[in-house]
């Protein structure tokens, strides 16, 4: 019997390779062939590498890929993340024809490490609310969220084994709830950024999706240049999770609350649960969340805000910006820093390890709704904390995402203790 | 008897164009005129704008430059900036032939409010330690400090009225005390730095070099998008000044310490000066400055590490910052975090408005010594709090800098003291 490939985790695949029970363009191929079969209806890929080329680029430098961690296996990149001489047009008019002469850090570091650009997966007009053209895998007529709508649905969907993708509101976090797979956001600062579009430099973070935490902890040690024998062993026998049901942000689907509570029942024996009883400040925070990402937008974006080619979706935003005075900006600046550090201190008093939430008030809506509603994510994003979707459960057909969050700068914690939580529910 | 225009500061230039004593043509011929007097000793520009260009363009869209705040004056940009069509080469043999098709964000800014750019101004290699081939106005021997050594340069010579810079441990406030003008460095988050050569995300910040604080706000209004009657008033009678000599992080030169001890005396019969005991503080700081700028770059230079053309200076840098393991880093990152709140804590408590010190351990240095030492600058580049030169000294021919340091993301308030102290001096 011939071995199914394409909906295997990186690590399997590799392993498969350092095994020699698998060559690398048979492996190739059958994403490739994957692709062939979901794209017309998915719809993930901005720009698709032809397999000759990405072939030729494995055996014209076959040595290099053999001696490497990922063995010249496909990524793919979110295309508001720039690729030397592959188009990167950002979801706008104002940029369908640039082709940028470099990679960005991030494309730089999984070439190096041996991995080989499959291909750039559809964003959102400049990762904020335009939809692109991209479905949810699991139902065509919904969305796959947004912004990083394409690396999510096509991981999700087993056409390419990792992705990157950017956050700046809800873009990794809500399109990896909607579409089933692991989206993780890396705490403020915690990647390089260059050559990475930006909306907004109090909140842009790098996200990694994948379909399973230890391909995404692999990512993360390619990006931060670490060899897998350094990153720390966090992982404890009973953690303090705080549970966050977001009623107070928003309507929390039925469904979306009762797989909260399965989860806590779940963990319940092990762990130690809590209350978070921070839903005014979750509030101020989304609230605080908008208005800086308006302001710093509107500058961010000032060259194409002169064009003719943006939504109207951005142009308002760009307006919401520049209607905000700067003193009114320094003030929500001033109060997030002051929540903030209140709530690092409650985190730490408590002993609290990490938040559970839902990822997105429910499944993912039809395409008529847009991507869906940011609120889940805004207050975190603001914070700066890293977070990552935890894809354990369903409603019908539709994945319901839940998400765990953990203190700023514990990325490798907050990716050990959710490996952790998906082997209690299995 | 013709006006001497050059040498003026910009608010006069916009003031002669506004009652109609000068054209704005006649005002950029004689800039122009100024460069090809002193270009060939100073070496400030990378790339200067053809003047027949220069009048086309203002020719082309006359009425619009007459409407616009800056009339049609012109502006210098740092070579690590973005600037669409005209070559930004990041001071790196890497990068000579790149031609960017899109401005930076900070100068769309200047544009959109009726700047012109005049040129492209020399910047040490990626805006690291290795120099360029400007020299220094004052002195051709000695260096006009780095990385913003053109802008810098320029400036103080009347070759352009404004310019922009970047600093990532002290490369606007040193250029600017070695040069004798005005450098100001922006709070941690206050611009955008889209299209700008990042070198280390927790680091860099947008500066502002010009002749006059006055002319500095002017600019920071530009880039901020506000009108110049939005500007907060906080000119108070009297301040309470901390000073820092700043011999705990090094050799400061009796002439700077002399000069520093002047300011005090000056200060004194109108403001409180307070100590500044923090000593142990920061040079601890300078030391996680230089290790989390090594981390940092290493991983946003990774494309260009791959490549044949850094310099030595540079490779060790890089070497440095992929020798540090990611947990020594993210336990500087985390102190980082305690001391700025023990110091914001301080400051608060002890009514502390600004902190005084040295700008650079005294006079620029013979070119041999490449662009001088950082160290009066790096600790507070790594707090993120706000910096502006204050050129109000000289030893002999040579300007000695003293600086001014604010609370962050209270930058109007600091220029405004700036202000304030530079009349008490004069």
């Amino acid at each position: 019997m011939k071995l199914q490939l394409f909906n295997r985790p990186l690590h399997e695949l590799l392993q498969l390779v350092l095994t020699e029970q698998v060559t690398v363009p048979d492996m190739v191929s059958a994403f490739y062939a994957r692709v062939n079969e979901r794209e017309p209806q998915v719809q993930a890929w901005q720009y698709l590498v032809p397999l000759e080329d990405y072939l030729a680029e494995y055996e014209s430098k076959r040595g290099f890929y053999q001696q490497s961690m990922l063995k010249g296996l496909p990524f793919a990149i979110k295309d508001v993340i720039d690729t030397a001489n592959i188009p990167t047009a950002m979801g706008s008019l104002v940029h369908q024809d640039r082709v940028p002469s470099m990679d960005a850090a991030c494309v730089t570091a999984l070439k190096a490490a041996g991995g080989i650009l499959m291909g750039k997966t559809v964003t959102t007009e400049f990762a904020y609310f335009q939809a692109g053209k991209t479905n949810n895998p699991h139902d065509y007529n919904r969305t796959p969220g947004g912004s990083s709508s394409g690396s999510a649905a096509a991981v999700a969907d087993f056409m390419v084994p990792i992705a990157l993708g950017t956050q700046t509101a809800a873009s990794v976090i809500r399109p990896a709830a909607y579409c089933g797979c692991v989206g993780y956001v890396g705490s403020v600062n915690e990647y390089s950024l260059r050559n990475i579009q930006p909306l907004s430099q109090s909140l842009d973070s790098l996200g990694i999706i994948t379909n399973h935490v230890v391909d995404t902890q692999l990512v993360r040690n390619v990006l931060i240049q670490r060899s897998p024998d350094a990153v720390p062993q966090n992982l404890q026998d009973a953690y303090r999770f705080a549970v966050f049901t977001g009623e107070s942000l928003g309507e929390i689907e039925a469904a979306m609350s009762g797989k909260l509570q399965a989860l806590v029942t779940v963990l319940q024996p092990q762990h130690l649960l809590l209350g978070f009883d921070w839903q005014g400040e979750m509030t101020e925070l989304t609230q605080l969340h908008s208005s800086i990402m308006a302001y710093e937008v509107a500058r961010n974006l000032a060259f194409e805000a002169q064009s003719e080619g943006l939504s109207a979706h951005l142009k308002a935003l760009i307006q919401q910006g520049l209607a905000l005075p700067y003193i009114e900006y320094q003030k929500c600046v001033r109060r997030v820093a002051e929540i903030r550090q209140q709530l690092l201190e409650w985190w730490d008093e408590n002993k609290v390890d990490f938040v559970i939430a839902p990822a997105a008030p429910g499944v993912a809506p039809n395409k008529t709704h847009g991507t869906g509603v940011p609120f889940m994510s805004r207050a975190w994003q603001m914070l700066g904390f890293p977070t990552v979707t935890l894809p354990l459960y369903y409603h019908g057909k539709l994945p319901l995402g839940l998400q765990l969050i953990g203190r700023p700068q514990q990325d490798d914690a907050l990716l050990q203790a959710a490996q952790h939580i998906k082997t209690c529910v299995q």
